[in-house]
């Protein structure tokens, strides 16, 4: 069986989870604590990050823009999460980085990594400026949201996209700790309500961090 | 004429740079100066980073994944920079991400983003403990480069890829400050020797921002 080492607050691993899950694609999830970095792990990836593919002829696809382009690649036949014309494309791609890029490094990590991961990778207590800086800046990226899907049936146009499963990754891992202000932004709360309702989203909405549980409406379909 | 904005300090720009000249796809290079949050650029890009493109039908692709990707698929005549193999392809953009990604979070912001970009920028004044990170983390990368350029000819496999553009449109930049130690590391400098004999990148060896010229070494093929 194709397995997936894979993070359950990591947002490329969730992308991926999403993905498979898209394109109808089996896989087993391994749950892998890089910072453990572990030798058998170490030496399927020698950045020691999550997520990481192993298909079931051995091949090993490291990485998340690696990943996300092979699965479009080598399973063409499946759901294609990009559309057919090159500009589109670029836009998908586009917005994907914003969210796994720019919201990662102004929003996820100064939430998520500071309050969580932090913790659960034992690197000290959180740094209370960065916490501030992001729960500032998430106003605006969810302004983003709301300035899109008002325009377009999707984020980045009128099909669902690997923009939209790169958005609502990095989301989730910000909701899991009760840091995303859905009331104040309904029409983002709108577009997210539409993903929570996919079945590719099932198993994000089920992760269960032993000692670090989220709150009750992470799940909840209607919140 | 098909026109560029870009940042001669900017490792994704270098990238695109590079990609375009090694395709034969001539363009008009515009240097941009993000920080300045131009109106006309903003329009363009709401993240304000460069490079961006502008193709002569008015298309405009945004960002360094979206644009790398688009060159590829947007040229299918032109030379080809990704291999056909799909695990293959993967390799090349595991490799492509480590330097556009992790090199850039570990050595080029924390020595060409606090010794140049922040003065370019009026951002303030250098952070010596990320300097001395940036001269720490660079000899494990340059020893990555000489494990890789030891097994195969080109860092990703037997032909020249993107992978070679990404490492060293990361490492030119950190050249430019003289904070390579190519003499520490000669498989690391033979294989960047052959990179700088390339026409594709005359340009980025003339590179010269006022008032910061490069060190002399820095466009010397026989370095």
């Amino acid at each position: 069986m194709r397995i997936l080492y894979h993070h359950p607050l990591n947002v490329l691993s969730r992308v991926v989870r999403i993905t498979l899950a898209e394109k109808g694609i089996p896989f087993e999830p391994v749950i892998e604590r890089p910072w453990e970095r572990r030798d058998a792990f170490l030496r399927m990836t020698p950045a020691a990050e999550v997520p990481v593919l192993v298909e079931e002829d051995g091949a090993v696809i490291v990485g998340g823009w690696a990943l996300i382009e092979y699965l479009e690649e080598a399973y063409p036949d499946n759901t294609q999460l990009l559309p057919r014309d090159v500009v589109h494309r670029a836009e998908v791609r586009r917005l994907a980085d914003w969210f796994l890029l720019k919201f990662d490094r102004e929003v996820t990590e100064n939430l998520v990594g500071e309050k969580l991961m932090k913790r659960l990778s034992g690197q000290g207590h959180p740094f209370a400026p960065a916490i501030r800086a992001g729960l500032a800046n998430i106003h605006y990226h969810l302004d983003y949201i709301a300035f899109l899907s008002e325009r377009r049936p999707w984020l980045a146009g009128p099909t669902f996209t690997l923009a939209d499963i790169a958005a609502a990754a990095a989301l989730s891992c910000v909701d899991y700790i009760d840091n995303v202000p859905w009331d104040k932004n309904p029409e983002a709360k709108d577009w997210y309500a539409r993903i929570k309702s996919r079945p590719s989203f099932r198993a994000i909405l089920a992760d269960n961090i032993t000692g670090c549980p989220p709150p009750r409406h992470y799940a909840d379909l209607d919140f």
